[in-house]
C-alpha cells in the first residue's frame, strides 16, 4: 500500500499516513498542486511556517515506461506569489515508488536557527541537525553523500543559493551520473531553505518492486509507446543528436531567438553557439552526445559537454541556457557558457532565471554585454557568497529590473520569459501570459506547433488560433506532467496516432483502472483550473495574465513583430 | 481662467489646456487622482513612458484659509503598482494658484539620455537641458537654484535616489525657509527621475491675486477655522509644542509603538527620543520648538532641530522618523536620528519608508541593532552612490525583505508599515490593509480615536467598530487632501461643531458655489473609489487588502495582541 510521508519541521514530527481517496489516482504534478491548492494558504509568506513543500512521483514512475522517471515538486513560489510545479529527472523518483511513498509533505519551520538534513528509508524520514556541507555547492553534496553512503544513494539538495533564500535558487536531484538535474523555475530552492534542509538522502534499502495489475498489457503498450517515441524526427532523431540546443539555428531562422535582453530576434553569432556547433565540439573533444536524465530515458537529449582537454565542462546543457547566455547576453563562447551552466548548477540556480536575469544586469550596467567572465564572477564572488549585489541577482530577472528601474525586464508573474520571442512567436506569448507558473515555456510549447509542424502547424506571427493552441497544449501538458513522463513524449503524442492511447494504456495496466482520452484531458482541466483557483486566491486577477509593456511598445526586428493581443483575447484563454 | 498646463517628454511638447468641466470641482488629491485614473493605463509600467506625473494645488490653496497651503502630487506609483498621491506643504501650491495654474501634467519620457530641468511661468513650461546638478543632494539644488533665480523662487526636486529611480524616493518641494518638504511615500521621486527631470523651478513673475467669490463671507469662516484649530487641544497645544513627536510617550504607553522590527509595542529608551525630550532639548540649544511647513500654517507643529553647537540639523522632524530609527531599529540618540533625517532629505527617500526599511535591514544583518553611525554610512555611502546594495535599501521595505528572504517585513502593497502597531491599535491596521495608497497612517488616521479620544473612543485592542471608524476617516481624509488643507485640520473638524461647516463655507465663498456636508462626503467616496477601480484594474484585489502573515501568527507585548480580523471583516470596508 502506498503512503503519505508527512514530517513538520516546527516541531520534528513525522507521520505515516495513509494515501486520501482522492489523491489515489494523483500523481507528479496532478498530486503536488493538489496537496499545496488543498493545505496551503494561498496568501502566505511563501518563505514562512505556513507553506508546504511536497515531493511526488509521477503515476508511471518507477515502472518500464520509457521516459517516466521525472519527480514533482510543488509549493507556494518565493517568486512569483503564486503555486508551482516543477519537474526533474534524476533518481529520486524511482526510488520513491520502489518504496511506496506517494508523496512527501514537508510543512512548518524550526523555531532554533538550525539547518538539518533528512534522511528518507521506506518506513520514515530521520532529521539530522547538518553543519558539515552548509555552504557548499551542490556537487561537493553529492560527492560527499555518495562517499558517506554509496552511489545508490538518492540525493535532493540545495546549493549556496537555496541556503539564502534566494527566489532563482532551484532543488537539485542527482542524476544516474551522479551529476544534477534541476527541479529549476519559481524559487522552490528557497522553500527549501527557508524550512532549514541543505539535503534530503533517499536510501531505498528494503524496498520492492513496483506493483503492475497487468503485465502482459503493460508491456505491449510500453513497447508501442518506445516505439512511438523513436519514430518520431524529433524524439527519435533531433533531440538525441543535438540535444535541446538543436533550436538555436531553427530559431534565428524564425526570427524568434531573443538576442540582446530582448531587443532582436535574431543573433548573428548564432553559429558559434548552435545544436550543430555543439554537437561537433562534443564529437571532436570525446564527450557524450547522447545522455539520458533518468534511468529508462530513450530520447537521450543530454549529454555530456567537456572542454579542450576532454574533462568535464557540463551535462544536461539545455537551449533555453545556452540562448540567454549566447544570444541574450551576446556570450558567444560555449565553453564560458558551458562553465557559467556548471557553475549556476553547482550554486544551485535556476539556469533560465539565470541567463534571463543576467540580460537584464547587462542593461543595467552591472556587467558589459557578452562579457562571460563576467558573468562566472558574479556567480562565484557575488551569488555564492551572498553578497548584496549576489542577492540581487540571485532573486532573478525581476529583482534586478525592480532594483536597478529598468523597464525592459522580460517577466510574467516575476518570473524570467525564456528563449521564444512572443512578438514574433505568439502562441507561446500567450502561454506565457496565462501559465499558472508565470512565464514558463514547458507549460504549453506552442514552439512545436507554431515552429517545428508538430501536431500541424498555426502560423506563429499571426494571433488567429494561438489562444486554442495554448489553451490545448497547457492541458496535454498539465496531464502529462502527473505521469512522470518527460515532456518530449509530446511531440510523439501530437503526431503518432498510437502513441497516446498507448500511453494511458500504460496507465491503466499500472493500476487495473480504465481511464480514457477524455478522463486524460479532464485530468489535465482540473491541475489547470486547481493550480489557477489557487493564484486567484493569492491574490492575482486577469492583469497577472499580461506580457510587460515593452512587448507591445517595441516591434522586433526581423518581422518588426509587436505584441497585439487584447486583454480580451488572452482571457480568452480560461474560458473551458 | 484657470488652465492646465501640460507636458510631454518624449516630444518636449506643451500645451496649455482649459480645465475640462468635469475637473473644475475637484483640487488636490481630487484632481491628481481623478486625472491619474483617466490618463493612465493602470498596468502600465510606472518607470515607462505611460505614466504621468500629475501635480495639483488643493482648493482653497492660496487663500487666506489658515494650513491651506500642501500641493498634491499623483501617477502610477512604482512601489505600490497602485495610484499614489502624495501631499507636501512647501511654497508651491500657493504659487501654482496664484498663476491660475489648475494642475501640471507631465507625461512621456525622453528617448535620448539626457537629463533635463523645468521651468514654469504664467504661461509657459520651458524644457533645458540638465547638467550641472546631477548628482547633488536636494540642499545643493535649492542652494543653487536660490543663487540663479532669487529667494523667492518655488522649487520641486529630486535628490539622488530619485536620480536612480529609486521605489523610496520621494519630491522635495522647498519651504519657506529654504529648507525641504517632501511628497514621501510611494515613490513619485523615481517618476520624476524615469522622466529625467532633476528639479523644476516655478516663477510666479507676474501672476496675479486669488479670486475670491464672496470675500467677506470667506473671512468670516476663515475667522472661525482658524479659531477652531487654535483652541483644540492637539492643533492649538499639542502638535505646536512637542511636534508630532508628542506621540512617542503616547504611543509607548498604549503598547503601540513598534519596537525592534515590530516585535514588541513598548520601548525603554522613550524617554530619549520622545517629543518631550525632543521640545527641551531644541529650547536649550536655541532651536525652534515651533515652524510651518507653508505660509499660512497656524499649528507650527515643524521645528528647527539644532545641534550642541546650535547648528541647523533639520527640520519637519517627524514622528514617523523619530519612532522608527529611535524605537524600531533602537537607535536612541536623538541627534543621530535628526542627522539621519536630515541625510535622508537631502538624498531624497521617504524617511517613513526609510526607517521602516532600516529595521528590516537589522533583521536581515546588514547593520547592527541600534548603529546610528551605520544608518548614515548607509545613507551617504551605498544609497546616495546607488551601489547595489544602496539600491535595495533605497527600494524600501519590502526590497530589503525580499531580498534577504525577511519574513517579519512589514508592508502592505509593498509600501512599508508606519508607526503604529495595528495589532494593539486596531483600526489603523484596517486603513493600511484597506488604503488606496498601501500602508499609509495618514490616510485613515485612527490614532485620534483610538488613542487621542479625539473624535469619540474606539478601544484599539477590541476589533469592534474600527472598520467603521477607518472608513468614516480614510472618507473624510480623501476629502480633505482635495482642499490643501493639512491633516491636522482633522482633529478639530471631529471635535469642534463649528469647524467643518467653516471649512465647507470657505470653499463656497472661494467659488461661489454651494457644497453641503454631504457633497464633501459624496467626494471623498468618489476619490476612493476612483482610486481603487485603478487598483483593481491594475491586477489588485481584495488579496492586497491584507497585513503580512507575522501579524496573524506572533502576539505583541505588552497586550499579547495579534491582528484577528477575518479576510471578511476587512473587505467589509468596501461596502459604502
Amino acid at each position: 500500500m502506498d503512503k503519505i510521508f508527512r514530517l513538520n519541521m516546527t516541531d520534528k514530527s513525522f507521520k505515516v499516513e495513509p494515501v486520501p481517496a482522492a489523491w489515489v489516482p494523483l500523481g507528479g504534478r496532478a498530486l503536488t498542486s493538489t496537496i499545496v491548492a488543498e493545505e496551503v494558504t494561498p496568501t502566505c509568506d511563501a518563505l514562512g511556517p505556513n507553506n508546504k513543500l511536497v515531493f511526488a512521483p509521477g503515476l508511471l514512475s518507477g515502472t518500464a515506461a520509457a521516459n517516466s522517471g521525472r519527480l514533482s515538486a510543488g509549493a507556494k513560489s518565493p517568486l512569483t506569489g503564486g503555486i508551482k510545479e516543477s519537474n526533474a529527472g534524476g533518481t529520486v523518483a524511482q526510488k520513491l515508488v520502489r518504496m511506496g511513498i506517494k508523496a512527501i509533505i514537508i510543512e512548518g519551520m524550526p523555531k532554533d536557527n538550525k539547518w538539518y538534513n533528512l534522511h528518507v528509508t521506506k518506513d520514515s524520514i530521520v532529521i539530522n541537525e547538518e553543519t558539515e556541507l552548509l555552504g557548499k555547492g551542490n556537487f561537493a553534496v553529492v560527492e560527499a553523500l555518495e562517499a558517506k553512503f554509496d552511489k545508490k544513494i538518492g540525493i535532493l539538495t540545495i546549493g549556496q543559493a537555496g541556503e539564502f533564500m534566494m527566489t532563482s535558487a532551484n532543488i537539485s536531484v542527482k542524476d544516474p551520473d551522479s551529476k544534477i538535474r534541476s527541479h529549476g523555475r519559481g524559487g522552490l530552492g528557497a522553500v527549501m531553505g527557508s524550512k532549514k534542509i541543505k539535503y534530503i538522502t533517499v536510501d531505498e534499502t528494503g524496498a520492492g518492486a513496483v506493483p503492475v495489475a497487468e503485465p502482459e498489457k503493460f508491456k505491449a503498450a510500453a513497447r508501442t509507446f518506445a516505439k512511438a517515441l523513436l519514430d518520431h524526427p524529433v524524439s527519435g532523431q533531433g533531440l538525441p543528436t543535438f540535444g535541446t540546443n538543436i533550436l538555436v539555428n531553427i530559431l534565428n531562422e524564425a526570427g524568434g531567438l531573443p538576442t540582446r535582453n530582448f531587443t532582436y530576434g535574431q543573433c548573428e553569432d548564432h553559429d558559434k553557439f548552435s545544436g550543430e556547433t555543439m554537437h561537433d565540439t562534443i564529437v571532436a573533444r570525446g564527450g557524450k552526445p547522447k545522455h539520458g536524465c533518468h534511468a529508462g530515458c530513450i530520447i537521450q537529449c543530454s549529454q555530456v559537454y567537456v572542454d579542450k582537454d576532454s574533462k568535464y565542462l557540463t551535462s544536461g546543457f539545455e537551449y533555453e541556457t545556452i540562448w540567454g547566455l549566447g544570444a541574450n547576453c551576446l556570450v558567444s563562447c560555449l565553453d564560458d557558457i558551458a562553465k557559467a551552466d556548471n557553475l549556476m548548477d553547482d550554486i544551485g540556480i535556476d539556469s533560465i532565471e539565470g541567463v534571463v536575469m543576467f540580460a537584464v544586469a547587462m542593461e543595467a550596467g552591472i556587467l558589459p554585454w557578452g562579457d562571460g567572465k563576467a558573468v562566472h564572477r558574479l556567480l562565484t564572488e557575488e551569488i555564492a557568497k551572498g553578497t548584496p549585489l549576489g542577492r540581487v541577482l540571485g532573486n532573478g530577472t525581476g529583482s534586478v529590473g525592480r532594483t536597478y528601474g529598468i523597464t525592459r525586464c522580460p517577466v510574467v508573474k516575476n518570473q524570467g520569459i525564456p528563449a521564444y520571442d512572443p512578438r514574433s512567436v505568439k502562441g507561446i506569448g500567450i502561454t506565457y501570459a496565462t501559465s499558472t507558473m508565470g512565464a514558463d515555456h514547458t507549460s504549453g510549447y506552442t514552439i512545436a506547433t507554431n515552429i517545428l509542424n508538430v501536431g500541424g502547424f498555426v502560423d506563429p506571427l499571426k494571433k488567429e488560433g494561438q489562444v486554442e493552441l495554448s489553451r490545448n497544449l497547457q492541458i496535454a501538458t498539465a496531464a502529462v506532467d502527473s505521469t512522470g513522463m518527460c515532456i518530449f513524449v509530446a511531440f510523439p503524442a501530437l503526431d503518432v496516432p498510437e502513441c497516446l492511447p498507448a500511453l494511458i494504456e500504460m496507465i491503466n495496466a499500472r493500476f487495473g483502472i480504465n481511464l480514457t482520452g477524455d478522463d486524460v484531458i479532464a485530468l489535465g482541466k482540473s491541475v489547470l483550473k486547481t493550480e489557477r483557483a489557487f493564484n486567484l486566491a493569492a491574490g492575482m486577477n486577469n492583469a497577472h495574465d499580461r506580457l510587460p509593456e515593452f512587448f507591445s511598445l517595441d516591434p522586433v526586428a526581423p518581422h518588426n513583430a509587436i505584441w497585439d493581443f487584447s486583454d480580451a483575447e488572452i482571457d480568452e484563454f480560461w474560458n473551458f
